[in-house]
């Protein structure tokens, strides 16, 4: 394959959304998509390593040459908001492992590069989803934000504002 | 050895203090001690693996058949959160990883089990840790803390709260 491939993650202890797609030139297309769900019957920590290793064997399997994920809305409170950036370290942790680069969209940026106004609801993008992937078939919400954010990283090309600290 | 090797984390991206203690019965000793300070040129995701390879580089050295984390005070804002949980989910993940279970306790334990009191302050969880590890030497507060919550695993011996999700 001549494009880029490109990963995009939903990260989520419970569920992690991820979907990959093929970007050449203006042609994208639907690669793999899938949900990550850490056995929920074990402590923390391993929930945690779980997840690390199925979105590293994810990587494995799929070698996208990049990785996006999106901004993580902190309008939550600081509970919701800790237990969220377990999962999402861990992702980006996964991603860094084999070396492929993390860029960081805010939610308002993807929606926009899908449905052309940041203000879209779930399903406007759900719709465009399908419509811009055809061949990815029925998608969950979790791997329908993956691939959202894959998708706009697409969009945004050259352009990519790496995730900072 | 026949005692529990314990490993504390206070888990940070920018310094993660870790210490490891050895407990046989009543009897505790200074094992190591140190913090980890992920290269800060770097982009999140590379920071966040350099915290998870390193802790696992610690965790192969010193066999820890136990680790303990702080639990994190949630009353902070939520952007800090966030960014505290990438590097404590890593930090967990790293120890589920060497199959090392991981146990959590609030502050106000901590300080309890050594100092005595739920409010003791950091200058006498200092003073105290040179008592109780008097081979620990001069310990800078990353550390500290660190083998602050593992002096308090061993103090809890077999009553141990398990991280949950």
């Amino acid at each position: 394959m001549s494009g880029v491939l490109i990963l995009g993650v939903d990260p989520g202890l419970n569920r992690c959304g991820w979907g990959v797609v093929l970007s050449e030139g203006a042609r994208l297309s639907h690669v793999a998509h899938g949900v990550i769900k850490p056995r929920a019957d074990q402590q923390l920590a391993s929930r945690l390593f779980d997840l690390f290793e199925a979105l590293g064997a994810v990587i494995e399997e799929h070698q996208p040459h990049e990785c996006a994920v999106e901004e993580t809305y902190v309008n939550v409170n600081a509970r919701a908001a800790l237990a969220l950036g377990q999962a999402r370290g861990v992702a980006l942790a996964a991603a860094a492992r084999r070396g492929v680069t993390v860029a960081e969209y805010a939610p308002a940026t993807i929606k926009k590069a899908i449905v052309g106004s940041g203000a879209a609801d779930k399903t406007q993008i759900g719709f465009m989803i399908r419509r811009l992937l055809p061949a990815a078939g029925e998608v969950s919400a979790d791997a329908a934000d993956a691939l959202g954010v894959a998708l706009c990283h697409a969009a945004h090309g050259g352009f990519r504002r790496k995730v900072s600290a």
